[in-house]
């Protein structure tokens, strides 16, 4: 290959949308302009899209990083009218139409944010030391290191106390993400590795899930939250409802009715708070701080700027909120795009509307809960469900095929082969 | 499962063989000794077994971690003679025979040192920094983080000084491990990203392979060492012989003749230095630290010691040192084995005889050189044999199937999925 054209200049000038962040919003919105007589640059401060719904298998070592990831380069890489720049947005100048990086200054004809959601510990900052949550692939293999090396260092203690807190895994918050690591990390304990230890015995592990509300899942129907909390029980995992934390330390958890848990593995799942996207732009935000839209997806008088997914707060039509979920963040990126194409071509865009396909959640590798409207399943149909709809939802950033014999051999094996403590303390 | 007995108590005290490393040496030796009347605790600071001659493949994106790497107590499960303790060794008093850990004293009757090297910058620990090595999964991660980022940053970049310094990677040392990184780095980016930038033109890359000595592959015969270079100069790669490393700094590196190259991307495959067993025993050491034993594998006066692998300075019998290779390593660890065997049945052991099977190194997808005395191989018919060999001795800690599927995936994809750049300076 020679030298390449810069990929603004050597020809007529064409609109330029920027996308940022690679998510399932932006990358759908960048792939369905891939026809479009657009200049399109998206900007991610990583060089890969996660697939997040499988984020808590990575830290329960079930799967590796680079199976649920995959580089933004690849998946754009034959669309000719994409560039990808590896940067963190500082802000937006929204009078000049310009994006601020690290490192330059990117003018834009249309604007899309989707640069989606972060952990929040409710002004607690100080918990996160003590209890890691879960958005990237650091935070996952911090996790990962965390349980496995309680139960390393509990077969070496000779102290019995030690030895519980050891032993005592708390998940805080009952939604989805909860839901998964607590029934994850109790198969684990014991099934996984219960053969692997000579001075303890881990299926005696406490796994405890922490809800503040009166049900998990509470997105669910009731009868699927409680089927939920009956698989998980019978996972081995106590479920705590209608408790709050009021603390966290080295220690363990405390909470709002004073119990105190000696733990040593305490995860978060609790609170999620939307990027920096509305202070960037100088627009209304909600409580947990998403940009307050309207059907269009617009800010209050800025056309030329679409808000998608986790950084969204839009209602479906029916006046409910759309929720934080990938197909949610995927259908907002593709009618962003096509706002785009209609605005360019002086067409009237529809207002959107949230197509709600269901609602699924695992709890263990044989069990889950599916909503789909009429039709509720639990139980292994709809962890068979959850296994194909994860694999459809795949196509198109990766080898289908590829992913399938991945995910077959790990199921097959169930030895959980990711099982590796790694990251900086480890010399 | 009910509680567990301690490994120690309950019945007649069974001779304690304490293993420190789970590399090649003391895995082997642990393996060995599954159906001896003796307890084994074997003790390392990682959780997991690396199948180090593959974890360039990691640095270069071409296998994540936790496909060469196993957790020992996977490995070790079902041998329930063997207690797993991950621990780190600060020392042994031989006296008392008791090994001395982070947590514990651990008391041996047979003691198996098998902690391997690391490597060494002969006494300029201020290049560390700059010019990583590679020895374990953290330091494979951060290569693949620097090699991945220079791209990264070069396609942002306006300023051409800059990029070509970002698109100039130098490898120092022409052993197996730094001919094996360079190749890759002129694949990775003449053909894996070549189609996924707009701005830069990653087949302009200047991959360096910086030699001391006369040659590359300097334990192979002459000729083959020159079809190595033959075969990495058709890949890309500069290669620039009889030139030390006189300095290493954020702006590249300085050669001995006083050559200055820019370079934001410096590897260390040079020096290896062995683990401080010789100073934990008190033992005579050669130059590079490994601890000088007798044909029995025994330090001087020492016959309850045996020192393999990596650490263990030993000749072949023909008055040649044995090579630090994987299977030299896994051929000590096992003769170790039989002499506490032969030792507790009161027989003689021969001496240690080490059996050279050949010498191996791959270049790029479709290169390698191969020596088996008699027979010498180059190019793609190397390069088979190569993976037959690399599969083959993977059997016994891994499932056979599962790595053939993953490797050969990963060959037929070419795509280098594991493009991740992770690590703490992420967020």
């Amino acid at each position: 290959m020679g030298a390449k054209r810069d990929h603004r200049g050597g020809r007529e000038r064409r609109p330029h949308v920027v996308i940022l962040g690679a998510g399932f919003g932006g990358l759908n919105a960048a792939m369905s302009l891939r026809r479009a007589p657009v200049d399109i640059t998206v900007v991610d401060r990583r060089n890969y899209h996660l697939f997040q719904p499988l984020l808590y298998q990575v830290a329960t070592a079930g799967l590796s990083p680079a199976q649920i990831a995959m580089p933004i380069r690849r998946i754009l890489s034959r669309q000719s009218n994409a560039t990808v720049l590896m940067d963190k947005v500082e802000g937006v100048d929204t009078r000049a139409r310009c994006v601020v990086t690290a490192s330059r200054r990117i003018t834009y004809d249309y604007l899309i944010i989707a640069t989606g959601a972060r952990h929040t510990y409710f002004g607690n900052d100080d918990w996160a030391e003590h209890a890691p949550g879960l958005k990237s692939v650091a935070d996952a293999t911090t996790i990962r290191a965390r349980i496995l090396s309680a139960f390393e260092r509990a077969e070496v203690t000779d102290d019995p106390v030690l030895r519980e807190r050891l032993l005592t895994f708390v998940v805080i918050g009952g939604g989805p993400t909860g839901v998964e690591l607590a029934g994850a990390i109790a198969e684990l304990a014991r099934k996984t590795v219960v053969r692997d230890f000579r001075h303890i015995d881990s299926s005696t592990a406490r796994v405890l899930l922490v809800e503040a509300g009166t049900r998990i899942l509470p997105t669910m129907p009731p009868c699927l939250s409680k089927k939920a909390q009956r698989q998980l029980e019978s996972l081995g995992v106590e479920v705590a409802l209608g408790n709050a934390v009021a603390g966290c330390d080295v220690g363990g958890v405390r909470l709002a009715d004073a119990t105190e848990i000696s733990s040593s593995c305490i995860l978060w799942a609790a609170g999620v708070m939307a990027s920096r996207a509305a202070m960037w732009i100088d627009a209304p935000a909600d409580r947990v701080g998403r940009v307050v839209v309207d059907e269009r997806l617009n800010p209050p008088g800025r056309g030329e700027i679409f808000v998608v997914g986790d950084t969204a707060s839009v209602s479906d039509g029916a006046g409910q909120p759309v929720p934080g979920v990938a197909p949610a963040a995927k259908q907002m990126g593709r009618y962003a795009a096509s706002a785009i194409l209609d605005d360019l071509a002086g067409r009237q865009t529809a207002p959107f509307r949230y197509r709600d396909y269901g609602n699924l959640a695992t709890i263990g590798r044989k069990a889950a809960v599916a909503d789909f409207g009429k039709a509720r399943l639990s139980g292994y149909p709809a962890w068979l469900v959850w296994n194909f709809a994860h694999l459809w939802f795949l196509v198109g950033f990766r080898n289908r095929l590829v992913v399938f014999l991945d995910w077959a051999v790990a199921y097959l094996r169930n030895d959980r082969a990711a099982r590796l403590i790694t990251g900086q303390h480890e010399c």
